[in-house]
């Protein structure tokens, strides 16, 4: 992926730091400055930076910086930005966009497909970034199960994996979701001071490695549970069925078609969420999994897939994180 | 301030929870769910909201909810929002932008200025959540003192600081700055490796209740540093100039003007960051002060107060939270 074929120059704007950090931003510059732009061309990469943040960039950044301040920031944009500008319309606000309509005039293409299929297809470097964000997460569910008991609530067990995180140095890739007995039939419930009881415990968390993201579900017995486990270990099933045929699947609406028959094989009903998506900086990215999707899957995509089914009395999930090979699907 | 001046219905967009929810849509929907749309008009809300995510709204809104999708998103809204537009062009994607005005034609008007101004005055509930947030981080912030030796490093204060927001049960408003020694210079110092040692100790840091931050900045010392002392006493005395004469001052930009006096008369050089900002859902929001803003002083405004000084070897700054009232200004 050229993200130059249709521009000279690139603009990304980091405006807020960590959690709310611009994902391209983190991607092209490596680094996390608040309040920055980053001036990307072929052969070379500029950062402007507020003088207050220019010592902070200095230590993250390898590459030029120039502090700027509201009076000179458009000069210096007019005359480092020649030539196509090529500008994330997902992620610019249309206030930015139009102020710089004004700077640059027509000469602005949108890179929002660009940006993100180019993260989509990940470096060995990345990749093993994700695997330990995998093996942290996953050391840390192994860790939460003993305090799993019936008498303690879903936001304990929230504020648990919390300070596993802080432990493990890391933070959470979204907010963990800890859903006991009935609330598992919700796929996004957030943790409530309801009692785990003697029921299912679905587990849904993630953690962010080196700004990249793990993303991980898992559901726990504090009981018979007989109707969940059998359920449970149909996802399980599901999963190791589309980890087993990926190789033989070419393009995302492909993944997304074959999950959709595996599902009914298994008797679940149709999945009231997708079956997957991409894992990379952003927790949700490139690849997208749905029945129409053309784009093709390619070796370096890392993507989570989690069947799952939602009854009234429970839902289960099982989601494990995908490495595609040449040749397959690697388990992270 | 009438948002409903310019239009008849006004669309607010949360995709993302927690950390990067959208704050208009915090404020005005009262709840905190991801990939939704809050229909807003004068005497009526609706919240559009996928199918997966509708339990999770409805423990949360009060008001009417339908289930949105991919295939029927366009009709509601063309069904539901009739007239004016109002968008936040500040919050809202460019991308976004374009397909609306595909829905709705030339009938958008920009509102990012009034639904800032809107927040920009507090209710005595949202000022008494503030309240909270500063007297919780306060907490923290006394309870961290004696941790504070100088064979630790600033990622374990910052740790600490982490550990003592899950036990309060809160999240940190924006991410801490603990800045030691020279590293006290850098306003948005990231915690580093650095031992503390027998220096000073920079600590920025606030929390989030309910949904409402604070904003608080102390320096401790670990040594004699008599010249740290000197300083940080100057800025403590320049923060109780301009509390005891808000209440004589018109606008944001006279605040900003008095404060330059003040921080110059103390031997301040001229301050590399403003001296303060609104402070409510959004950890930086309206009024900013800034030399130029006719924006009036109002009752109801809450407002982080920061002077501080920046020299070669160490730098200080002493912030705290002052709410408006009809004739002064109430330290929170």
């Amino acid at each position: 992926m050229d993200i130059f074929k249709k521009c000279s120059v690139v603009l990304l704007f980091n405006d807020e730091p960590y959690e709310s950090a611009n994902p391209d931003f983190l991607y092209h510059s490596g680094c996390d400055v608040d309040n920055s732009i980053l001036i990307l061309k072929k052969n070379s990469k500029l950062l402007l930076t507020p003088k207050m943040n220019y010592s902070k960039a200095k230590s993250q950044c390898k590459f030029k910086i120039v502090a700027y301040s509201s009076k000179n920031v458009k000069e210096i944009l007019k005359k480092e930005a020649k030539g196509k500008i090529g500008l994330n319309f997902d992620s610019i606000s249309h206030a930015r966009f139009l102020r710089l309509k004004k700077i640059f005039g027509s000469g602005i293409v949108d890179l929002s497909e660009d940006l993100l299929l180019l993260r989509a297809i990940k470096t060995s470097a990345q990749i093993s970034k994700i695997k330990t964000a995998v093996k942290i997460a996953k050391q840390i569910l192994k860790e939460i199960e003993p305090s799993l008991s019936p008498s303690k609530t879903e936001i304990e067990i929230e504020k648990e994996l919390k300070l596993l995180c802080i432990k493990h140095k890391v933070s959470p890739s979204f907010p963990p979701i800890v859903a006991a007995g009935k609330n598992s039939s919700n796929p996004h419930h957030s943790p409530s001071s309801k009692k785990l009881g003697n029921s299912i415990v679905l587990i849904d968390f993630g953690v962010k490695y080196q700004n990249y993201c793990s993303d991980l579900t898992r559901c726990f017995f504090l009981g018979k549970c007989e109707k969940e486990r059998e359920k449970y270990s149909s996802a399980k099933k599901i999963l190791k069925e589309i980890v087993s045929s990926v190789a033989n699947l070419k393009t995302a609406g492909d993944l997304a078609n074959f999950s959709s028959l595996a599902v009914q094989k298994h008797g679940f009903s149709s999945l009231i969420h997708s079956i997957g998506h991409g894992v990379g900086i952003e927790v949700h990215e490139s690849p997208s999994l749905y029945s129409k999707s053309k784009q093709p899957l390619k070796p370096g995509m890392v993507i989570a897939i989690e069947p799952g089914w939602y009854g009234k009395d429970f839902g289960v999930r099982f989601e494990e994180n995908l490495e595609l090979t040449k040749k397959r699907a690697v388990l992270l």
